[in-house]
């Protein structure tokens, strides 16, 4: 399966991962733990949105040299977005590994992820594409958008559906679209295929953050590098709890827990089991199925590439995965 | 004095100043805090980076249609990073004003920083110029390095005049240099006067920090709309204690307010005294002055143009300053 997902690009994948790897921060060197800093993030994890800018720009003119660029950009931008977000939300693991804040302290953390902005940007340049840095500047204003929206957000029970899509296509989605929507440009892709890339790129967003927050429910610590429930402890509604409310509207442990009343672990090991042993479980990823096969609708008309079964599976995995 | 300042760009100026003020962050209107913690931030200020690139790009073709984004970018870039270093120093004021995290707290300060990071990067892309956008990159980088240089280096008290220089064209010497570099840039200037005011800029920039540092020490709570001394507070070694130390290294007062040693007020009120009462106080003023000769050394070479002698009358400025 993962042969299928990385498929022809997996050799450019490598070239990014090394590239991150061995970033070195330019004009800090002589303070060592500017590199420890990067070497404790750069590079890990699945680098799924290198993945998605390297397959969007294989379907017209593959170009390696702008493509590993913006591959490399989307990487870093996302990786900056995760250093700030651990910060904000004081959390001590990250990928299984200790967080920037935890180890160095918010302040550093504040101008790391500033940095990593500042590199990211540098990366989208590089491409030479006006296009390309203007969806890059995009899906940063998106995502800060999307994180400000969860901010005044918190601890709110009055949420709906729609809401929750919005606030994960600004925090999520929107830079899984920019990725597959610069490798169409920088590929040169007509406008059509652009269109349909960068909406593939969307709804895998967000089906790839609904299971997300389903797996906050349902993964383990080690599965997924990071606190169960998580997000209900900083009180970022997600689908699932959004579905214990709607579902037990007199009373459940989500409004509960926001209220501060009973015992806050007895309420989050109720709102686990809620979500585990009723229906909301099957229903949440039954809508992140939708969006997956809503990613997938249009992929048929693009030009034949080894890259669309790639695509297709990758949409497939993202239902089945576990962490 | 100011109308030969803002000479012949007054009227951008007022644009770039609207712009600002009544920029509304899309997207997220729904959220009316949002269009406050703008409100708060935008605007204000002497819009000295916008004023660089709107007379730097005045000795060629001046295109307002470009100038006036760059411009407003620049201003947006400068906002952003003093929302995420107010943040960092807990600072209650700036400007006079309530500082975003005191009143919406530091993980929104963090977030909206973000977001304007993301607006100012859109801006410099509608410039249309991937040099520009390079340039506006880069100087985030310098500055959030600076950033980082001046984390690692807090409370060390074994600081040479040129860390303190590196550290300063990090933080806002590079900045300066963006603003004229690009305003250069996008008026088609030749290579040789993009040079002449990428310096101007960079040398200006030292001289109006020095000053700024002279000023932490010497001006009122009201003239600089933040407490006094601050930077000794955050552990920041700047020109004025940087000499304090030097001429008294067996006793001083910056070293046992670092140290812990005697009442942390007393040791502050007599850094002050120190600054103002001593040769300190002209040493920093002189080697602000050299600075601001150096930004107007080659001047002359560039053509006529009124914003010449804005830029010459705006170094002469510089050193006079009191806020």
């Amino acid at each position: 399966m993962k042969d299928i997902i990385y498929g022809p690009v997996s050799q450019d994948l490598e070239r990014v991962k090394s590239k991150l790897c061995s970033f070195s921060p330019v004009g800090i060197t002589d303070f060592p733990d500017s590199t420890k800093m990067l070497g404790q993030i750069l590079g890990g994890g699945k680098l799924l949105r290198p993945l998605l800018v390297l397959h969007s720009g294989n379907f017209y003119n593959y170009r390696p040299e702008k493509l590993l660029f913006m591959a490399t950009s989307a990487e870093m931008l996302h990786v900056a977005t995760l250093v700030h977000d651990d910060a904000i939300d004081k959390a001590d693991t990250r990928r299984g590994k200790p967080t920037i804040n935890s180890i160095w302290g918010a302040n550093k953390a504040i101008v790391l992820g500033d940095y990593l902005f500042a590199c990211a940007a540098e990366f989208a340049a590089e491409t030479e594409s006006i296009r390309a840095v203007k969806l890059f500047a995009g899906a940063l204003a998106s995502i800060s958008t999307g994180e400000l929206r969860q901010s005044f957000s918190a601890f709110n029970m009055n949420q709906r559906f729609d809401q929750y899509i919005k606030r994960i296509i600004g925090k999520t989605a929107s830079l899984f679209a920019m990725a597959t929507e610069t490798g169409a440009v920088l590929s040169d892709a007509p406008e059509e295929s652009v269109h349909i890339l960068k909406e593939y790129g969307m709804n895998l967003g967000i089906a790839f953050q609904i299971m997300d927050d389903v797996l906050d429910f349902i993964g383990t610590e080690q599965e997924l590098g990071k606190p169960v429930a998580s997000d209900l402890l900083q009180g970022t509604i997600t689908l699932p709890s959004l579905k214990i409310i709607q579902q037990n509207p007199n009373d459940n442990p989500v409004s509960r827990l926001f209220e501060g009343v009973g015992n806050a672990a007895d309420n989050i090991t109720e709102a686990i089991a809620l979500v585990k042993n009723t229906s909301i479980l099957d229903e949440c990823i039954q809508t992140a199925l939708e969006y997956s096969w809503t990613a997938c609708k249009n992929l048929d008309s693009l030009p034949e590439s080894p890259s669309k079964e790639s695509l297709f599976a990758l949409a497939d995995s993202m239902v089945k995965r576990r962490n």
